[in-house]
């Protein structure tokens, strides 16, 4: 792929796409993560790709749920782990809870390749400045995130096949966990075992936007840039949330951009 | 990737998934072929994965401006080849004109792959049945459709570099031109140098939707299939086509579905 300009008005939606592109040629990512990928991309387009108002609600939300978690987990699949992997990092970081890599299409070679990317990703973001506003050892709470998954010592009840393997130490023993890019069924067994599931969908309309405990419907590096923002300052408190007008109001706004 | 259930909702447009998955590993496709499908696919999930009223009277809007063409040329790039390269050599055999390979990405290998591609599909078809209330020798129709593209001794005027290249007995000649999935550039060029340009893409909002002289808001396979049922019927009279209210009318119905 060509370069992009710096002038172009959709630059960092061509530098996701290139990021994808790349990531699937060294085989970090699923034969359908270009797919599903475009699908975001179509999502984010009527959304203006900008997080809107109601999508930094649930992202407050999310931060607080976390923050008040027992045992919280971040799950992250190929798509996640390449777009939002560094962010994440820091978000587990500030958190001190592990990250679990799970994938729906789940191989050895795949495991390993996201494995060793995120360990590298860890050891670079251990050796960036504090996060604004963060007090403490960075390097030391950066390394300390244990990247989960290849154990496969762990299992959800409910579900068959390689999508009930997960991590003993991360989704099994979870309390609250926030799942990018979910699928409809794995969302609908965790929250029927009692897991608060916060789940970060472009499509309002999908089976876990609608099944999720909170759903977080923005881009997912541009949500864990502002979920690290969140949980450093600590601010918000776990509330009621209706997450069924949450995704109405999102539908508004998608109608809305239609109309104009 | 697994096997899908006849049962399955959604089977037509996960063998499509399937199917551009399968033709990328082959090599016919781009890098980001698979992502533009994904775009496609989420647009046509807000539409409910159906041709709309609106659709079907571009669709014979198109057929129309395609019988009454002097040189109508049916322009296609990969993810036309592999999602509806047999239609659409029905619908050329039926108008007798040719089909213009035209990619973004332009390789000797692509093109070389999708004219092979191409001609063994031509040959398939030419052993099918003739169509519904189609009359003649299919076969013959059908092996004397030309396809274009590798000679590459045309030029689109006003355009620069790769893009600018296309067949002189193809897009340069041709009065009325059918190019599923155009990009915006080409297609604002191509109706400045008075083409009628009718285009087949998801997304209502896209620059080349906005630029054409009809839009055809389908997916690529099920247009197609309408398509050979108006240019054999041969009904439809060309009209004063408002491409603007059609597109409000596409949004009023993605609106629509948003809001049940």
């Amino acid at each position: 792929m060509a370069e992009i300009p710096e002038s172009h008005p959709r630059r960092k939606s061509l530098i996701s796409r290139k990021t994808i592109v790349e990531a699937t040629k060294k085989g970090l990512l699923a034969d359908s993560a270009m797919i599903a990928h475009g699908r975001g991309e179509a999502f984010d387009y009527l959304l203006g790709e900008k997080t809107s108002q109601i999508a930094k609600l649930s992202i407050k939300e999310s931060a607080a749920r976390l923050i008040s978690a027992k045992s919280p987990v971040i799950s992250v699949n190929g798509n996640t782990a390449v777009l939002a992997g560094k962010a994440l990092i820091r978000v587990a970081a500030v958190l001190q809870c592990p990250i679990e890599i799970n994938i729906y299409y789940r191989t050895k070679e795949r495991m390993k390749l996201l494995y060793d990317f995120l360990e590298l990703q860890k050891l670079n973001v251990s050796k960036e400045r504090n996060p604004d506003k963060w007090k403490g050892d960075w390097g030391v709470a950066v390394m300390s995130v244990r990247i989960l998954g290849r154990e496969e010592d762990g299992r959800i009840n409910g579900l068959e096949g390689p999508r009930a393997i997960c991590s003993a130490e991360g989704i099994e023993k979870a309390d609250v966990i926030l799942v990018p890019l979910e699928d409809g069924d794995r969302c609908e067994v965790l929250v029927s075992l009692g897991k608060e599931v916060l789940v970060v969908d472009l499509n309002p309309l999908s089976r876990s936007a609608k099944m999720a405990t909170v759903t977080i419907v923005d881009e997912v590096s541009r949500m864990a840039d502002l979920l690290l923002e969140y949980v450093i300052a600590d601010s918000s408190n776990v509330t009621k949330w209706n997450n069924n007008s949450a995704l109405k109001e999102t539908l508004k706004i998608i109608s809305n951009n239609l109309d104009e």
